[in-house]
């Protein structure tokens, strides 16, 4: 088994969080910002130093690549190190340095496996400031053009295009050049049940569907002690009201069928006046496309009919709206496996978030491997995994990759 | 009949509308700021220019005096002139005006009253800048001590004590040292059912109570894709049941019990986050405080088993809470037969906002009179109410405070 070196990945994890430190303990290193500047330079020259060939593509994804004893597609692990505004240290940078201490553990074992490795960390995943997110991952499998990505821009204006040649990483190599013989991430879970369960490691099978709307009602503003209830127009109690339905939606379709309201914002937002502007918006996930649909079907009549009993207009705007992917279903067997002959206990489950291995999976048989998130707390500076996860995780990576890479 | 200028009225109440003008028609003369000093100063000059004796109290509240035959307790009218920030032309102002319309007709028609007359306007009745609203008059009353109503400081830092002084409406008179033989406040309704329901003079009997309390809930902040609905402590969902039940707790108590969440806040306010604190307000009025009361209770165990079931910890502030008023019955009769006596069709009301006259119902017989807010709206610049409705309600006060000025 090849032996990895723990207090090394910790420590690689410890540096990296340096780089864009905030209050707290997490980072705030969002994408193409001098911060990220700073945290890719630093991962490349540990590409470098681990004598890693570095290419660069148009989009800014990075790839250090491994030779192999024969010139075969390679065996690709990786994820992204930027980060939200208030982000944590493992989100992301936890694979991709876990990726770099199987390269060093190899190289320290003398070992040439037969197909190359390649260790990637992707542009933008976040999406914190350019949108889409996902956005370098997504351009590598052929899903977004590259120019569309350049125009994205941030709220200043400023484009990711002239961000990317800024900060010296818009690079040579053409995005998904290197098509992977199978494609690996490993992450923290972002939510509560691995760590709820004691649970180690999570064997993932798909990632959620998302469907993202954002509502605007206009009603009508009145006084809230002199207009009599049956006159109301009130735009912030359709929020209120979809926000309640959204619950109980999620409740009665069960399985993996989630919703939720994080973000409602009324105008004038005073106490004594009935609101006539709500803006909000709803999130719903599922693993099954038709269960995804069938939600966004039954909360459209539900905003319909409270809308027309309210006399209110409502104008909806999709936001993001990403089918289900489902995972190489023999490379999932194969996680599991491995991280059951290690002795670590397993469960199955779909990603809740998104990741760059969903777009991985369009071009290459792809799988992921979660490890607990203590109190499911993650893009949250308390974001936390026990070094002990941390470590199970890097080992069924390292088992997986270099069985893999023998193929 | 005393012969009101319709005209004059109109006309002063334009130029009153000039100072803090705003786009649309409104006006933003905010408590002792210096668009609202611009507005006294204007009231002042027209008050010495029909003789009045000015005085200015503590809390700068401003009575102009006209003196009667006899030196007895006076018949008093007014309301105020601070605005909100988006405040129309006719709410307070209304009152104010007419009273001097009154004291101009009388001082054209020669005749000297029994009683003096006292025109009336009080400080920081809004409570847009300063809390608690209703301020100068509830010093007058004697409900509020002058050193609390100094204190009082906006959100700036400044208080009511010292820009009393910077805009020099710190009156040397003590407050509530004139107390009136009766007072009648004419008011615009600022609420829809006179509109709707065509008829052109409100009788006003009595003031709902009011109870407004804020709310934070304290939650968890989660990843709302990665966190199954059992594991949720949403904080936003509290607001938003609390919205759906305040609706429905009005309707079934029916009458005239409202109910309003009209400010909502979330945190961290994003579409993929569950939010881990939400600040919200609730309004809730009666004109019956057991009524009231019960709308409290009810309230209040709906959210304590909401946050419960939630597991999040609720926190309530009350911001107000003002018990029923009813005015004085025969003074209320009166209003109402002073206005079928001149052919205006009537009906009797509560009023659901909160007016100075309330105040003054604490040391003297009060009344109000209402005329139709097209629409219903107010707090708002396109605040409107037809001229001969102004004049018709100018007319009611007039006959009645001339019957009163004679006792």
């Amino acid at each position: 088994m090849l032996q990895l070196n723990a207090q090394r990945l910790l420590g690689a994890l410890d540096e990296l969080a340096k780089v864009g430190a905030i209050d707290g303990g997490g980072c705030a290193r969002l994408a193409l910002t001098d911060e990220d500047k700073a945290g890719r330079d630093l991962v490349v020259g540990w590409m470098k130093a681990l004598d890693l060939e570095v290419r660069v593509d148009a989009i800014g994804n990075v790839i250090g690549l491994r030779a192999g004893r024969e010139n075969l597609p390679p065996v690709m692990t990786g994820s992204h190190i930027d980060t939200v505004r208030t982000g944590g240290r493992y989100d992301g940078n936890y694979g991709v340095l876990a990726g770099l201490e199987v390269v060093k553990a190899l190289n320290e074992a003398k070992i040439t496996t037969r197909r190359p490795i390649a260790v990637a960390f992707f542009t933008n995943e976040e999406g914190a400031r350019f949108q889409p997110d996902m956005m370098g991952s997504l351009v590598y499998a052929g899903g977004l053009g590259l120019n569309e990505a350049y125009a994205a821009a941030d709220k200043d204006g400023h484009s990711v295009g002239d961000e990317l040649r800024r900060i010296g990483y818009l690079g040579p190599a053409k995005p998904g050049a290197l098509r992977p013989h199978a494609f690996v991430e490993l992450h923290i879970e972002q939510g509560p049940i691995l760590d709820e369960e004691k649970v180690r490691i999570a064997v993932v099978e798909s990632v959620q569907g998302i469907s993202w709307t954002e509502y605007t009602v206009t009603g009508v503003s009145n006084h809230a002690g002199t207009t009599p209830m049956r006159l109301r127009r009130d735009a912030g109690y359709i929020a209120a009201s979809v926000n309640v339905f959204a619950r109980k939606l999620a409740w009665e379709m069960g399985g993996h069928q989630v919703a939720t309201v994080g973000a409602v914002s009324l105008r004038p937002n005073l106490i004594n006046v009935v609101p006539n502007r709500a803006v909000f918006t709803v999130d719903l996930r599922n693993t099954d496309e038709e269960k995804l649909k069938q939600a966004e079907a039954r909360l459209a009549a539900h905003i319909a009919d409270t809308a027309r009993q309210e006399r209110v207009e409502v104008e909806a705007k999709v936001l993001a709206r990403f089918e289900p992917v489902i995972f190489d279903s023999g490379l999932v067997d194969r996680v599991e496996r491995h991280a059951q002959a290690l002795g670590f206990s397993t469960r199955r489950m779909p990603s809740g978030a998104g990741h760059d291995a969903q777009m991985m999976q369009r071009i290459c048989p792809t799988a992921m491997i979660f490890v607990p998130s203590v109190a499911g707390l993650s893009h949250n500076v308390k974001e936390h995994t026990e070094p002990d996860d941390l470590v199970a995780g890097a080992q069924v990576l390292a088992n997986l990759m270099l069985e893999l890479a023998e193929e």
